[in-house]
């Protein structure tokens, strides 16, 4: 057993506070990760406050995880002790089902779907069609803590041109934005909306420049504004009739970063024929579509969730290659509550990651 | 110029009654249609009863139009005086945006969209970016009426297999079906899905059976649970929990033929991943869409309207080759008012088609 600690919420409505627990020592094909930094997501936010009606308690949130190995099970060949590593949003898979053959572990269709890396299996036992849970864990202890065993398959290298700390926000934000761009084929001189400017948006924008997309930023924050220009995107804000009218008819993806329920109508109309808008942000119901805008271009609306193992280490990759990451404010995991609140004012486009030494010397206090 | 004679209401509250107008006689490229069958299509009532909030009156609906070619302007060579013919939901289009280019003339981009057979072009001069009209037609009289004048390339040909009133729905529930069959690439093996069992619903999953699908047909009405057997399909009704759970995650495609607003996330979780739903039949807002079922598994809402001419002469050929039609009833055109009625009802699984000789009748009395 391995002591652990790390902050955990204990019902919907408390703050994050320090929590020991216990670790298993890693077993055969697992590595043991010292952690050194881990970004705060919105989604860590909705699952503390069991906005999903799923979370197991306590819960500790944080999945965009990066630290060093520091000990490596039985026939561990990817990774060294005393490299640098992240871990994403999942730890495991069922490694069985179609989508987890082909390399998409993310759509897993196994009983149980993927293992989170918090909160536990994404279908628990009482969603599940079999009723059982064939991971064994209920509940898993996510990045806000100092130690996490992760099987080596689900933990990602990370490329020494990446500072470790902007690493840490592309595991889940990154690969978030990453994975859809990929799948609906975004390439040189497309154009590329981007709704909402936050953490998610940040990363979209910069990703989609680099892949030679015309990028446009739609926020409801004036002050955004300048900051979308900084990364060489057009900024439009919502409600600017002027301007939609302008841009009907001439995207060719559109992603939606909004981390809660809005009005898509606005934006169907400014796709092209046969394109699709996805959306990352929001895992609930959305207002009502107007089917009639859709169908006088054939177009669609998606949903994508984060994106595959592969796909993590491509993006991660793919930042180094292209000098771009997430803007971060490191914290100390003693204001995370407080980080919280900023988060959910809406004002934050850069990424909270949280320094996890103040962890330590808390520890040592 | 030609006398005509048809079906109209003046206004949204009005009951079709007889109306004598004039047509052009047809220029050079067009032909003059002596009209023997016309379906009646759900949108028709829609369209009387301006519930899009853009109907020009007098509206004489009517674009599943059969008849003969009686005479042709100069130059035509697509069609003699003497053949069997049919126009669809369009008598005109911009001829010079990409999609008209590409044979899409339903996805028209110019500046007034697609000319529709009935109540002028798609996008009227007031939703036009260019404020005007470039067909110089602000309305359209359609198909409940003894005569029409047509560019000869927006009219089709009947094939000889197949029975000139059972051709009529096949120009607008047919094609309005088939091109997004077609187009989500539903093949032999295929599992399909059909919402709703009108008549888009019939035809939908006769097309699908003739493709080689294998398909399942959700109906909120127990009568018509037979009916769907007799096609060869798997009839489920609509809250039907334990057998929407034996189902999750097994469709290829499914198609929204319902007529109005509905819900689609109790059928999103019946999609494999990255499969779509098309909805062709409501042109209004749907229910609210739970983001969290369709990015679990990539899953996509599509809409669809209608289809291209070349579409439309494929699906009649289609049909005669497969020996398949819609399920029609022959009505007077004295009796449209009381069809609406029962087509509002929801119990109309067949397509209700005027014999325009009830007309001719009325005219000679």
């Amino acid at each position: 057993m391995i002591q652990a600690t790390g902050y955990a919420a204990k019902h919907s409505f408390s703050r994050l506070r320090p929590l020991s627990f216990e670790r298993d020592d890693p077993k055969a094909g697992e590595v043991e990760i010292e952690i050194l930094y881990c970004g705060v997501c919105h989604s860590d936010i909705h699952q503390v406050k069991n906005e999903w009606g799923n979370t197991v308690y306590p819960c500790m949130p944080g999945h965009e995880i990066v630290g060093r190995v520091r000990r490596a099970g039985a026939s561990v060949s990817r990774h060294q002790v005393g490299d640098m590593v992240g871990v994403g949003c999942m730890i495991d898979s069922c490694r069985h089902c179609e989508p987890c053959e082909a390399g998409e572990q993310n759509y897993c269709e196994g009983p149980n779907s993927w293992l989170a890396t918090y909160n536990g299996p994404m279908m628990p036992a009482k969603m599940s069609p079999t009723g059982e849970n064939s991971y064994g864990r209920d509940n898993t202890y996510g990045g806000y803590s100092d130690v996490i065993v992760v099987p080596e398959d689900f933990v990602l290298a990370i490329p020494d041109g990446l500072r470790p700390e902007v690493a840490a926000p592309i595991l889940c934000a990154g690969v978030t934005t990453y994975s859809p761009l990929r799948h609906w084929g975004v390439k040189q001189g497309d154009k590329v909306g981007i709704i909402g400017f936050g953490g998610l948006g940040d990363m979209a924008a910069k990703l989609a420049r680099a892949m030679g997309a015309e990028v446009t930023i739609f926020t409801r924050s004036e002050e955004k504004l300048s900051e979308a220009a900084r990364l060489g995107a057009t900024a439009v804000l919502e409600g600017d009739q002027a301007a939609f009218t302008a841009l009907k008819g001439s995207f060719d993806f559109i992603l939606s970063t909004v981390p809660e329920k809005h009005d898509l109508n606005p934006f169907v109309t400014l796709l092209k024929r046969d394109k699709t808008i996805a959306v990352v942000g929001a895992l609930e119901p959305l207002a009502p579509v107007n089917n009639q805008q859709r169908a006088m271009h054939r177009t669609s609306i998606a949903g994508s969730i984060i994106g595959s193992i592969a796909e993590t280490q491509e993006v991660l990759d793919f930042c180094a290659e292209h000098g771009i990451g997430p803007d971060i404010e490191l914290i100390a995991i003693q204001d995370i509550n407080d980080a919280y609140k900023k988060v959910l004012s809406g004002d934050v486009r850069f990424r909270y990651v949280i320094d996890m030494a103040s962890l330590k010397l808390e520890e040592a206090a």
